[in-house]
């Protein structure tokens, strides 16, 4: 409990230095002591991954594979891509992942939101949704949306997604 | 009835011989005749709206006035952006209005569908509709999402669109 909630707490959240341009850190963690063998959750905005490191991922998580050139597509032309990594010294793996369509100006629409199989439970898939809440307030998007599959519609709603508003219902159109 | 259906007949649909840097016309319909005084319906993914006049039309549908700034920046971010005007002779009019956002590879979603409501009930929003589909699936395009108010969902669902597929639901985030 107190690992994720400590995320945002000044004290623990490191900013590196410097900031190029593929790649901004958006927060780390420490996760397991101050010694340099221990773990660090490390949140990213870089758009360069490894598909392949990705697509292990999603392999993980259990979801159909898509062919890398269509991913690497969608990752250039979605507003916000946010992945999670956990830091052992010199050595990162990628535990998790979400990305986001957007106007620029009213509304956001998040897809791929995945956290390894190995690291749920220990409330990083909020941190991860924290972590793109904040960023997507921080560019003025009002309106965040998703299509939640049924068994994580109860994750979204302690998020703070309302699911229905209004009656508003959510829908889909795929080819014949 | 005939209207609209005949809209995607070959005979019907006119495609202008030049398309312009921002201007294209995706189709043409005679809505009365033949003469040059008749109206017709006319499609454009050109996204250099007067923005004054797309407020017109949000205004007659209903719609919450929002910043021109960041509608003009909303417009800038869709993937695709269609406008519907009646034609006659040199004078258009804007009658009907989508966008999309996208990330160009998956998933689309649309956002601002409006008919005037001077011209609903001619299946004119039908005809949009069918334009933006069309044009997302030549897009390669295959998830096509909305968020539907309660008195729509059956004219989306008439169009193909599935509430809550799988149970899937569509759910949203505001600012406390």
């Amino acid at each position: 409990m107190g690992f994720w909630k400590s995320l945002f707490s000044s004290s623990d959240v490191t900013v590196p230095p410097r900031k190029t341009r593929t790649q901004e850190y958006i927060a780390a963690l420490d996760a397991g002591g101050n010694t340099s063998s221990s773990a660090r959750i490390l949140f990213s905005t870089d758009r360069e991954l490894d598909l392949y490191e990705l697509e292990e991922l999603c392999d993980a998580v259990g979801w159909s594979r898509r062919p890398l050139r269509k991913v690497k597509k969608a990752i250039q032309h979605s507003f916000l891509v946010i992945s999670m990594w956990e830091v052992r010294g010199k050595r990162r793996r990628l535990i998790g992942f979400a990305r986001a369509t957007s106007d620029h100006a009213f509304n956001a629409t998040l897809w791929d939101v995945a956290v390894h199989p190995a690291f749920q439970g220990k409330g990083l898939g909020k941190a991860l949704m924290k972590q793109i809440v904040k960023k997507l307030r921080s560019e003025d998007i009002s309106n965040i949306t998703l299509f939640a599959d049924p068994h994580v519609v109860d994750f979204y709603r302690n998020l703070g997604f309302i699911p229905d508003p209004e009656g508003i219902k959510g829908m889909f159109w795929y080819p014949n």
